[in-house]
């Protein structure tokens, strides 16, 4: 299934549509989760928390979005976090100069060249206005901060446009507080924010976004001296190798010396264990180490999980090395001590970041789960039963000799627990349809056998086989088949 | 437990502290929530969804925070939303009208008065700057919300100031997809923004916010149709009568008409029935009708659900019956069609509101369960076992011997499934008090015993009691300690 059938199924089933969509002011660049994006959306992060946060001993906060203007000088982004721009000289439409050039010539210049590369390009290709044919002017930066002022001086604050800037002013305490030991991460999932000049294709380009991050501090000393590598051993990934895709396990890339250490191929292992259980084909993923000129400025060493989809192959997951860029710099600026002990030596610890785009990967969840089963003439989004929005449709046959009070009593002690959903009207089959394509794996109904023997047809949606089950087992049966893994 | 020890339970266990804290420039009103606030807040949301969404039949939503000028034109926010200031003509500093006056001479000025209110109040008790004693300016209307500029044209958008203004505008393409009936309700959890002038007391007066709220989308000529009202009949609350507060069930406040209707009742009920699985201490709970000058600018009947702390009532949910003033003027601005079909008959939908903040709900769970035991030298955060931040410790007696392998061995068994807390160093007696303290209902511990029969000593935090466990029941053991009501 392509991108147009998903954004189908995504407006029509209450997955994901755009913000404001009533008012004329709409800006590009915002979305908003329906009823289902919202299920998907929980359990995907519950997922998130079991496989790696719990299981990797993670401490997860939740930050302010709202941060001083201190942190991003710091930080780096007030001068360097910019997407080259140009406009034009008669109508004033402004383009990202990268991207212009790209559709225009399918000449890549990357987004962190120097201006001077985008006005010799646009020139000696006489690239023109795409709106007007006018000419353009000179390419210049344009800070994709979003900036904020507080209180009634207007105090200049910014929504951060990377939530681990949180994880890194918060280190000290949580070091402190937490008792911490090098290697420790923390992790957090949140809200951050980039004024994008040309947002695109709903959750693939927003403005106002979901991340899930996990930094991983670290002793630069220690990096090969990560025990719990031998869990991951043997994880298969795929790596990008001169063009082509090579699968490996996690041992294999580290002796090759595809992968620089053990804690960057245990992490790296780690988030395809957790990729394989969200149902995204991870055959169609490869993880793809970055030029110079195409890793973030704060990157020394960078790999992007990516996967392939119909619109091509999409970054789920930056994995960067960012050495002591971000803590040496916050240190400077604050003076605050960022050192820890190890060992009973002070180390500045380096970074290896996890960064996450939850919307991209729901997005990428869906396309993959997405199917035609032209035999039984329906479409079937085949979710792992663990992340399906609706566990359980809660169906009565016919709505009257008393099926109907039957149904609501098993809704009623069903409700609170599992993800169900209650419909008494219209043809069983149309019913069926409707619960597979927002991808229910189960389906109970009550029929007039139910009134007699306090059974129940449980109908599951991948091989649309029904079994009679006792309301008295319905609890147990439920909880073991959408239990996670 | 007041306040401060409350503060400082927050600070050294990693419930929560103030953003950006290493900076100078960290502003106030912007508070994070650390490992242990993460997973209590996760926990309640959880409830949240369990108890009200889920047993409701509510559609989730997740809107994007930054929404268009329009939004907040129709929502009466770009004009109504302001709060009364005053400047210092020589200093500068500027205070919030209705606090200063109320500090200076405990006069109460609501906050919707008029200006000249204020002004003739400041002049009549010879009110000047706290600061510098100087004579203060002419109180004037600040806009509370924050402002944005999208894209290089920097277009004019708003942080959200409440999230229900997503669910308004959402609601009719949630109607349609959705197959709505009247009544209609929508949720949503989220962060607000608030560019309050005096920000205090941590969590309890934020800048940036999470709320939960539940929008009831109804027939206004229906409300006392709600069949199932009958659920909550005999629930108990206390309403404020006349300075007094009565006990009464939710049959007697519709029949003596403190509430106004059964769908108000209804949700006041389940409201209750939700605060009570929290371990918020109800019996300290109220709701008190608003006065006609305290309500906000869209309310028509409002009641306040109070909770009593050691610093005061404090407001967790304001329960707002919004009338179609909302949906009219969004239909009005935006052009869009509002109303929907009821029984044939065309619609526009009355909304009434279950406002709930999220940050001070936590507040009170933690001063309501936080208590000295001190009989047994400890304190002891007595959480329901369901939101405690972490369910179980699992400690190894000693660490020689085996046991701390012994240990981890359980550990990864359970450590996807639960939020458990691995630790092998210090005296135990000091390591269940450190539990005890972040409200861990249970800890497990490996001793030599467990080497040769393989069972384990579980303490109970709250009797402080202990018996022993086969390791292979303690799964099934952990899950029936920790569910949810």
């Amino acid at each position: 299934m392509n991108y147009d059938q998903i954004m189908q199924l995504a407006l029509e089933r209450g997955f994901y549509f755009q913000s404001c969509e009533v008012y004329a002011d709409a800006q590009a660049g915002f979305w908003e989760y329906g009823p289902s994006g919202v299920s998907l959306k929980n359990k995907f992060v519950e997922l998130w928390r079991r496989e790696l946060v719990r299981r990797d001993r993670m401490m997860e906060i939740d930050g302010s979005q709202i941060m001083s203007k201190s942190v991003f000088e710091a930080s780096g982004h007030l001068t360097s976090f910019a997407d080259p721009i140009v406009g034009c000289e008669k109508c004033k439409s402004i383009f990202r100069a990268d991207r212009l050039i790209a559709d225009a010539t399918s000449i890549v210049v990357p987004e962190s060249a120097d201006l001077s590369e985008f006005d010799r390009t646009i020139s000696e290709k006489n690239i023109v206005c795409l709106k007007c044919k006018s000419k353009l002017g000179k390419a210049r930066k344009f800070n994709m901060m979003f900036k904020v002022g507080i209180g009634p001086e207007s105090e200049p604050a910014y929504l951060r446009p990377e939530t681990c800037q949180s994880i890194f002013v918060d280190f000290p305490r949580l070091f402190k507080t937490m008792r911490g030991k090098l290697p420790f991460t923390i992790a957090q999932i949140g809200k951050s924010f980039r004024n994008e000049i040309s947002p695109r294709q709903s959750l693939l380009r927003l403005r106002e976004f979901y991340q899930a991050e996990i930094e991983v501090f670290c002793n630069p000393n220690k990096l090969d001296g990560i025990e719990k590598f031998s869990e991951v051993e043997n994880t298969e990934i795929r790596v990008m190798i001169n063009d082509g895709i090579k699968s490996m396990t996690c041992k294999q890339a580290l002796e090759s010396e595809i992968l620089p250490n053990k804690l960057v191929a245990y992490y790296l292992g780690l988030l395809v264990e957790f990729y394989q259980k969200t149902g995204i084909d991870v055959k169609k993923s490869r993880f793809r180490k970055l030029a110079d000129k195409e890793k973030a400025f704060y990157a020394s060493v960078a790999f992007d999980f990516e996967v392939e989809t119909t619109v091509g192959w999409l970054e789920l997951v930056a994995c960067n090395y960012r050495s002591d860029y971000d803590l040496k710099s916050h240190a400077s600026i604050s003076k605050e001590k960022f050192e820890v002990l190890d060992d009973d030596v002070k180390v500045l610890p380096h970074v290896f970041e996890l960064s996450m785009g939850i919307d991209r990967s729901l997005y990428t969840i869906l396309e993959h789960s997405f199917r035609e089963d032209k035999d039984n003439d329906r479409v079937v989004l085949s979710l792992k039963p663990y992340l399906a929005p609706i566990h359980v449709g809660i169906l009565s046959l016919v709505k009257k000799d008393g099926l109907a009070e039957k149904t609501e009593e098993i809704f009623s002690k069903l409700r609170t627990k599992y993800d169900t959903f209650l419909d008494h009207s219209g043809a069983i089959g149309r019913r069926y349809r409707r619960l597979d394509e927002v991808g229910a794996p189960l389906a109970v109904t009550v029929d007039h056998q139910t009134l007699q023997d306090n059974t129940v047809t449980v109908r599951m949606r991948d091989s649309m086989n029904q079994e009679r089950i006792k309301i008295s087992d319905l609890d147990s049966y439920l909880a073991k088949e959408i239990a996670y893994p």
